[in-house]
């Protein structure tokens, strides 16, 4: 039996695929539990780059959460904050992973599968794909912590489009709004997806985890210590930084190793 | 005689009208306190949906303060607080209206009148409108409190130029820069305007309200309380979120009722 | 012998040249200290109203850090920063000059020369300049202060993609990224520049000077003071408010001293 969460790696690059294409890759609380457990895997491998996340079947990056377990799940507010109780911990994972992370996407994603890919560092959509979290239609709500990564990385404005007005938004305005990285021709997504993770792969990965690191930090306004700042210049230190140092100067291509 | 403000009621929409259009709906200091009167009855009323805000006469939203009062309320820094004690009350009526806020910008938006257009939750402009706060031809200030939401929703980067740069921009600019919603063709800046709150009006008022709320709070840094997480599920509790799971079992239209 | 950084004068506009066009004007060590002192004065000169920066020889912004002093001055952690007290100074005193300031960027703007230009208000460019960060070739990290700005002016999103991805961006998307403030056609940028600098120059100076303060202000998360709130009302006791108030009521146009 297939995983309806699970992980196939190409070298340095990993692959997460939600599987559920049948219900167009909504959410059930076990691949919530699966995606944290798998994001927390990559998290701690040090040989991978990039983590590509994806949904099943080519016609949905994910349509949210399961409805044909919504009575179970979130039927009350005592149910809806158990289930909070899964599904931000595979949020957490997904936003913590110290690698880079790209969310490609086919089709819609929505809801839940819009949230999962805020949470990734680059977005990469077809010319097709429709982006929203119309939970209005059903009187919800995205609590304040789920909201959270919308509204600091997209704005305000965006978020409040997102969420009060509440009707899904096409590619080229996704574009517009910076929802997405990159819209690519619908046969095209994956390529353009695995080209970016490819050009950051090749790149020293101690630095791409350094400078993601050190960005996400900049959310955080409390001031930075004197240890932040001095591991600002650990990579001077790196057996990665004397490869790349050579390679630059004989005007070659650096092979990093992640040390 | 008719009022310099106004509010019209059609169902769950109210229209806030800045009516004096022989000056460009430039706002004196007893429109401010209309302005702020009514925004705060709008903000009362538990069965309003969406807040529409509006020049009268389709040639401006606002031209900004009412330059013939400048002698009297602006001529000195003693005037010019005092001022601001009539007119920061009414941008914060606007700002606080926990209902969503609609701009509808037919023509000029410029000055004080942009400083309410950026209250608001969305703007709609036509494509002949024009942004600015050109108070540099002045030699005037906005105060750090009149520009707090200039520089919030849309970025340093277009606070500077609105303010220290100070000249006009066009629909398209602002739309690129993130000022408005939406930009439509003359004629049709009010039907635009009026799908949007339509639209807004039929998702459930409550969400619409929450969202809006946990939206603007991600502008304090403050951590969440444990209260305002938990405030988080408080949805799941009411009729409306019945309302809608109902009809979206049933694969109906939700008619919510705003409990 | 020209000076590697100098500075020109023309009316109440400087020019800050960064002038080692053989090498694409990659700042050294000395280019550091030059620059801090220049802005030092820049900042000081009460009788500017814009300061412009440029590179040398029209092909080049800057390329970022000079190479061949590389072994001498980042080839370790204690070198690195050794290094930074002397160019985190010249980037401080970029950011702090009280003037407005734009970057006029021909050809590329890479590594710190485009930490120079993210610290300028204002980003003009030509159709074909390209921009980036991509010292994840040399296995290097900007350090959390030196990304800073990019986060804070960029948002997250964006210093992901110029560090993370680390590949060069050009101009059309360094627009759609808010990286740049206008694009021109490559021989007119220069006269885009100058002309947006007249303009800023026209206005009150003081408001600029201001308007400055007031928005990068926002950036702190700490509550406005009493004294800062104040200080936005004291325009109003300006020389140059009473001048441009009799010009506006004269129907003229104002001409500023800066007082």
């Amino acid at each position: 039996m297939t995983e309806q969460v699970y992980v196939e790696r190409d070298g340095a690059i990993a692959t997460v695929v939600l599987n559920q294409p049948e219900r167009r890759n909504a959410m059930n609380l076990a691949m919530n539990q699966g995606l944290k457990r798998i994001m927390d895997e990559c998290d701690a491998d040090p040989d991978l780059r990039c983590v590509v996340i994806r949904g099943a079947g080519g016609k949905a990056f994910s349509a949210g959460a399961d409805i044909s377990e919504f009575e179970q799940t979130r039927s009350s507010k005592e149910k809806a904050k158990a289930f909070a109780e899964i599904t931000h911990p595979a949020m957490d994972a997904v936003r913590d992973c110290r690698h880079p992370t790209i969310a490609l996407i086919e089709g819609m994603c929505v809801g839940g599968g819009f949230g999962v890919a805020a949470l990734c560092d680059f977005r990469v959509c077809g010319e097709s794909s429709r982006f929203g979290v119309p939970v209005k239609r059903l009187g919800l709500v995205e609590s304040p912590d789920e909201l959270d990564m919308i509204v600091r990385k997209f704005g305000v404005n965006a978020a409040l489009e997102i969420l009060v007005l509440g009707e899904l938004i096409g590619a080229a305005d996704a574009l517009r709004l910076g929802l997405v990285t990159r819209v690519a021709p619908d046969d095209q997504v994956a390529a353009t997806a695995y080209d970016m993770a490819a050009k950051i792969a090749e790149g020293a990965p101690l630095s791409a985890r350094w400078h993601k690191k050190f960005i996400y930090r900049k959310l955080d306004p409390t001031p930075l210590t004197q240890a932040e700042r001095e591991e600002g210049y650990d990579c001077f230190d790196t057996e990665d930084f004397r490869i790349g140092y050579k390679a630059f100067l004989a005007k070659e291509k650096a092979t990093f190793v992640g040390r």
